[in-house]
């Protein structure tokens, strides 16, 4: 099978690679950056370029831009595609892709699948990209209700077999409000975390907890405005849900009311046990 | 040497694994456990049953108890210690242990330094006990005022000996406002966080950032709730900081505010960075 990537940076150059050290698939892939064309090409993680002349050749496109600019190249090439290529975009917000992609590929002989590939880095960028990104990781996709049940087991397969530890299907709103809480929450979180200044004072003060709790701090935050404002509705109620809890347990201490923190703390800890089965 | 250690869950039953580890100190343990005693002799992680016989004979005493318990077991056996003898606790609050036992020790010979062990795991007791768990970790050591500087060098040199990556010493406000941002506001963050009806969805839907932001919910609410609660005015500014912190969050995603969101992401970008060189 022959493979597009449109966007060679973290993503799109990861799943590059991941598909050449899994498979023997050909991969073309371009970019807006010719430098990132180069190191690509360079560290044969792709085969050729991707143009917009061999693009009609392609069996899966894979559109690795930011959410706003996967669905202005998508449907700009909307009737470039050949019958029966999968087309896929791997942002992290699908509602917002899913709403505009949906409706235009009704009547189109190719397919539009949402996707979310559940992996990255504190890094952007095709130098920072790994043939073992998404080990172990899950592709999340977001089908049309009406997509053939055995194309979506096909895409299924194709996505363990380039490397991908599970794949998860679900609808843009469920996927939207799940992020929302596993992901964007996260990053929230991290960035609020590292605003004081204690911070600066932290070595030999701190350890694991302190640099898990900032780690995704360190993000790309052109990128991260665009995920959280195309998701703002669903991120608002899960940061209003954290500042909530975080004023029960402020509560608690403020009252230093031992039974209540105690139960508090052990329920969160039964919540987080039950979640490692 | 000899050490003795008083308490052989996590932290002692790792502390006598790492003397064995690293040296040729003879190691004495006790605990109020049977169960943890034979363990550790068993695994030969002490040499012998520390009694209220041998007590004397120690070089070292190093007391890994929660810190009510610390600070009674310390004063209840504080004209046991030979002169010389270096006593030093093992909990992660330090104010509650000094201002209690520096007046104590006062005329004594032998001499009482504050100290916290840097690391830890989501799980107690001697079974989970490693003798790697201090590797690059930091000991902070909280002595009074008064102690003088050859035995602090001393004392020093014995935990990098022993396996610490770092000593840092502090006073005991200094720690425990350190520690009330680094480590317990970490842990009433990763407890909050796991709150939502959402968490037992997460699976196929998070990736690294939401297991890093809630590993720490496995906690021990019995000694965090004491941990909390003996440093509750420092860790109340510390919480009060962060709500406060997340609800800019809150309010640029609620006015939908590109620029303000960008600027504070941005903002926790470059904090974040800055505490990596």
């Amino acid at each position: 099978m022959v493979f597009g990537i449109v966007g060679l940076g973290l993503i799109g150059g990861s799943l590059a690679r991941s598909i050449q050290f899994h498979s023997e698939h050909t991969v073309w892939g371009m970019d807006i950056d010719e430098t990132a064309i180069e190191q690509a090409r360079m560290t044969q993680a792709i085969d050729d370029v991707l143009t917009e002349e061999n693009l009609p050749q392609c069996d899966v496109v894979l559109v690795a831009l930011y959410p706003q600019a996967a669905v202005d190249y998508i449907l700009s090439h909307i009737d470039c595609f050949k019958p029966g290529t999968l087309v896929i975009d791997c942002c992290g917000v699908k509602r917002f892709v899913c709403s505009r992609l949906f409706p235009a590929f009704v009547g189109k002989q190719s397919i539009f699948i949402g996707g979310h590939p559940m992996a990255g880095r504190e890094r952007s960028g095709f130098a920072y990209a790994q043939d073992d990104l998404f080990e172990n990781a899950s592709m999340i996709l977001t089908p049309q209700e009406d997509t053939d049940t055995e194309i979506l087991r096909q895409v299924k397969e194709l996505f363990l077999s380039i490397g991908f530890g599970r794949v998860r299907f679900s609808t843009p709103l469920e996927h939207d409000e799940m992020i929302a809480f596993t992901s964007q929450l996260a990053h929230i979180v991290s960035s609020a975390y590292v605003k004081t200044p204690l911070a600066g004072k932290h070595k030999g003060f701190s350890a694991g907890s302190f640099r898990d709790m900032t780690r995704v701090a360190r993000l790309n935050e052109t990128m991260w405005t665009e995920l959280f404002l195309k998701n703002d509705d669903l991120l608002l109620t899960q940061t209003q849900h954290l500042i909530d809890q975080l004023t029960e347990y402020r509560d608690a201490l403020r009252d230093r009311d031992e039974e209540r923190l105690k139960a508090i703390l052990r329920e969160g800890r039964e919540i987080k046990e039950s979640l490692e089965d």
